[in-house]
């Protein structure tokens, strides 16, 4: 974990994230898939029963990736366009949407 | 997480996954990459960086499905099609496949 | 495109696809999709109405293609494992499904 | 072409996408596409091909909407956030990226 003043400063970053505390729940809430998941792996559970799991796993990510895209745009890129670094931070989106997009 | 004696006995059950012991690596590494997600929230981290985290972790995911997908196929799958009760195995395969499409 | 004598002749054929006039069914639709969006490029119609359209044409392609990988385990799949060259079947079956997962 | 007085009136329009050959280009080569996966599924080829093509085409429909999400947002969506449209502009495009993601 790294530190508040390590090496990444030139790296925007938020004192907090408006929505931090609804995006913590919801990856406190994927740790326990990924618990439950190990769990049926070493208890030989069906692998249909897993896959379906993991599924859910990955739904939940989805959802949380789009809350925080969301903040991003509205939030970062937003400023970004409004003090005329619009194309830079909307390059940067486009790179983050791609590894989502299928 | 269900007891290894409770009632989901008629679902087929495997002693140990052959593959068992490199899909746990997976799942602990998923595991750690989550908390590091956490971490990142917590800590304010730029959101485009988050979320190229979470892309990575998509990714594992899908590679630990495709592996435990290719395991069921050529293991339940084939032996259920050798005993006569392919469809069903076939139907049930499918629903999950379709779970991973886009 | 091939013609119909051409040399792919050591690759399984179908004298006619059992879901073969469904499938076109669903193919012309497609094809009618695609030149709708061309004509919306052309007409200077609003991205996000463009995209809208594209995203319709890919969920079109992706219920093309479970149709097409069901009829394709039930049967070609099946029959493999029955005669005993399971393996290779389930092989490239699974290189079908990684090109649909995410 | 639609006639000037047609009801899409309210929607913004382009008197031609900077990028439209490209795209033009691009939905022309996807067309020929499916005609393709036509002719194949009347000739009774092997499933497994018919489904890599398929597979072809939904990466060339996303990179062509890659390409019109990437304009959309420097042009559009970054005009509207200068007027003070933002939030409405970054609402509709969130919408249609969640349509691409997985």
């Amino acid at each position: 974990m790294k530190s508040p003043d390590s090496g990444a400063a030139q790296r925007p970053r938020h004192a907090a994230h408006p929505h931090g505390a609804a995006v913590l729940k919801r990856l406190n809430r994927i740790s326990g898939q990924v618990r439950g998941v190990t769990g049926m792996v070493e208890e030989g559970r069906y692998c249909v029963d897993i896959l379906t799991q993991i599924a859910a796993i990955q739904s939940a990510l989805d959802a949380v990736a789009m809350q925080l895209l969301e903040h991003h745009t509205h939030g970062c890129v937003q400023s970004a366009i409004r003090s005329g670094h619009g194309d830079q931070a909307i390059g940067e989106l486009m790179e983050v949407v791609k590894r989502f997009a299928r």
